[in-house]
């Protein structure tokens, strides 16, 4: 149950150097040294194509047609903080445009993930400012009902907690708990480091079956090859 | 992010009197009585009609098409309960049919509310154990990977902790913190104490737009009768 | 576009004899009467089970999450009517319930058509006043912000006209135009006094291929039998 | 790819027996003797409730909007088949009412299974004439274009070949191969006599937990209780 | 209701300078000019990026799966019109390829608006013909039963009465009466005059609480800031 | 209904010079020189734009959640085909990334079509191994239950048979029977010569109501002008 009506104004953000080194690992690998969880629902799709982002969450709670808690949140926003905006019921109006997405990234902002619509996206993208959305909608909002800032907030299927790490890119959005930032960074460091070998090997045209060892169990399984 | 392969054993349950007053309430009193918060989505419908509930929470997170965590859970159940079930994924399949109903009812749950599928919809109805979910599927599952029982979860959009209150009815299923659960019950109370006088001026034919005096509002919004 | 802020208090309703008239025919019939025209998408669907009316209309338009205008709207039911409501943007929220249908009951509404959702329902069929939505949902709404009362609206796909004649049945809902709606109801009735005797033939054995002499132009078209 | 404009009038039904037995069994035990396969997707509602029906499959392929071919398919039934029809593209049209299922039922069908819509459910209902959908809809067809009777057909994602076994109930809709109905038929009946043993000790407090030695295995999965 | 097998030939198309002009505005602002109603649903999706477009609506109204009344309506077209094309169930299939947009084009239309699908996307884009859509599809269509070109129809749950103007971009699509035309322009270019200034404070680091001076009804609503 | 745990390694591929032939005339061209059939489901989109091929099917069941079939078909792939994968059940989680990409790129595949999700977008549209799937998503997947290979699949709707031809591009997936590839590129070549002409002359200014002589069929089928 959310809170409503509140702006928390001195949230604990995760470790910076982690927040900011998860942006190079990218959603699915970050979700796997998690151990396959921490990620939004697959409906939520970037504005822009090829943009890799992470950094530490501004959570919004919004009403349904009402964008006022926006302006709210852009006051608590510091350099390296992505904004992670929900709302208390499905809706796909356009929450965020070009003049907040000023105000933002003028604040230190990289991003937006919002369960919701998006508009003016020609413009967003030609500033540079990255969306994952649910929607893209010209339709305008109202500034009417206290929503809250900076409350855990579920975006997409998936808790997010004020300060918690978001990492964003076009296969998705994946969110790190600050406290887990720093071991899932060298998880996922430490994965990746092992795909280059691996990568190498299929190119050269080895297949997973031998590289990975997977002929045995897939037998002891009860594959049967069939000429 | 949700926290894997454990299962707590103690949990706060939220006060019985209150966990159990609100089911007389129904949901849409209960949400409104928090302030108009607390709703799991729309798209959670009951497999029969009429049943109106309320128990505290035990939580499930389960894999995709693999329901063994089901059989943890109904270790934790204790009368008076709601098990409460969601996924890591979007999945319909029928991870639940009247075998694990049976042995759900026997440890004195009430009900059962899962962002998934169930099957044996005809058995249950007749067994009297109601289900709210996603889908109705026949699709089984298996049992092989680890989930987590008794975690705060996010169920159909809405985060769920152990021991909180669960009421649901035809209209759809709300989630009342443990914490609030007392005064939540006071104010829903209260709320549908004023019901019945309404509802009988409106049935003699008096107008909202006088009983809730809304005419000088609307005219001052600018509302323009035309003739 | 729609004209907002408006509630127009003097609308042309259909012929009443046909408007009542068409009840019995029902939506499939009504359709194909008007040359299979003028239903409302099939998501609409009702919250009770066997209920076939026909009604002229009122229609409102409302705000997302807002029902303020159904208030406006109760004043202008007259015996006879369906009101018919749309929502400027996707909503599934539960902008009606038992309350307001009491009021509408009181003032001689025959049901409720709603490209949103309602709550209540348990009580809604308890009462006896039909409503075919898109949703079921326990959301609540405020009242803030005006629509309008009986001007033209699209509700599910369907331009609603006040005083247009609605059927509503387990298929769906129909809207016929008022000025057709003698027209209408006298095709449906033709159309349907050829029904009983197709039936018996059916009933007796004769296959469509020979009653409705399909077997020569399935010929023509190219169909070839495959022993 | 679908043969267009052919209609196969010698078919290779099931064996009768093994058709008409699969009906006590239920969709979800049948699909979990067939090793948890041959469901149709979950979309397929019945328009009533509490029917557990099998029989052998007539095939139907439909064009949009247009339900010619199930005149052509009613002289291919025969008393014991289920008619099973599809659509050449996603389409929610009423393509069968009541008159066609009088025609169906005089010939000896138990029920249809449409990749599509109906309409007359009401009287669909009253006949006692059972259904499996996508949708309801008022929504005519036309008589215009060809598809084809009893050929291979996908519906709702699932290869039936004419003459396959078709078990369909609330929990939705399985088809068995012809060849493999008898086998299938005696793994489902094996499968149910198990379960009401289970079903005992379980409603007597019997945890699964125990009764299918799940402990050891869970544990070593990794999961950790926590007090 | 759908007037049947008519194509008006005379519409009266809104002032030309008006329909022109409104592009450069965009979808969002012209829509706010309105008071924020007019838009389409946000499933219309243009196939192409960064196209703003506007003109006079030319209206077709399509029979599922049949695009016979696209060629009747490419008569119609006069040098700045869009085509806004409806079918009158939903359907996705390409009722719309290269051909007939290298017709439409050499006609003088500027692009097509259609609830339903295209297909050749790689050549329309090439063509530089834009389309907004709600699906993409390769599905042929055919050519046997009427429709209807300029009467008014429902697009997308928009009203659009032929001559109204439509304006279309990545933001999605706007429908602007044509009686309405120069008074929404007007209206929008005031609107969008005040943006630059805005936008500039905005990057300068001025928050938009301060700027709109949210802050004072903010607090009126009750907002809490918390340490 | 599928054969679960099978690999078969001798399969029938089309005719080499039907299949590579079949790319270049696209979806929309070789599923009308079908005769309008053979189209999967249009909900399945590439992940990158403006790639046209075509080549022999390799076909792959999935379990949901689970990939380890991927491996086992990527020992099966020869230069020229195209892997099309399936899943047991509704999923969109990632089957499929840049690894195993690089692998099928190794053995010759010419890409993948699946109705579920992948990953690692950017690095397969930087790599050129073109994608036509259901979902993008970063959700990983286990190697733990067995699928089949090369068995015949539904995939999106459409019935894939091991060695038929795959042509896929921006409109959309096509399954041409490996028995019909060779008169189906005739076909489609006979019908795409017919285009040029037709162009030149659309673009020229002349009408399709007159080019294809449609005038007459539409009166005949009582269309009205109306001025």
């Amino acid at each position: 149950m959310y809170e409503l009506g509140v702006c928390y104004r001195n949230i604990t953000r995760a470790d910076r150097a982690s927040a900011d080194g998860l942006a190079a690992l990218g959603s699915a690998t970050v979700h796997e040294a998690m151990g396959r969880v921490g990620l939004l629902k697959p409906y939520m799709r970037p504005i822009q194509s090829g943009v890799q982002v992470s950094g530490t969450a501004v959570t919004v709670l919004l009403q349904p047609g009402d964008n006022w808690m926006m302006h709210v949140a852009a006051e608590q926003i510091q350099p390296g903080d992505i904004v992670v905006a929900t709302v208390t019921a499905e809706c796909t109006d356009g929450f965020f445009g070009d003049l907040l997405a000023t105000s933002f990234q003028a604040r230190g902002a990289r991003g937006l993930i919002i369960d919701g619509g998006v508009r003016d996206v020609k413009e967003l993208q030609r500033m540079g400012f990255p969306v994952w959305s649910k929607a893209i909608s010209s339709k305008g909002t109202i500034k009417a009902t206290l929503g809250s800032v900076n409350i855990p907030i579920v975006c997409a299927g998936m808790l997010v907690t004020p300060g918690d790490v978001i990492v964003a890119d076009d296969d998705g959005v994946v969110c790190v708990p600050a406290a887990k930032a720093a071991a899932t960074l060298a998880a996922a460091q430490k994965r990746e480091s092992f795909e280059g070998e691996k990568r190498e090997k299929l190119a050269a045209g080895v297949l997973g079956l031998d590289m990975y060892k997977m002929r045995e169990p897939l037998a002891a399984a009860g594959l049967k090859y069939i000429d």
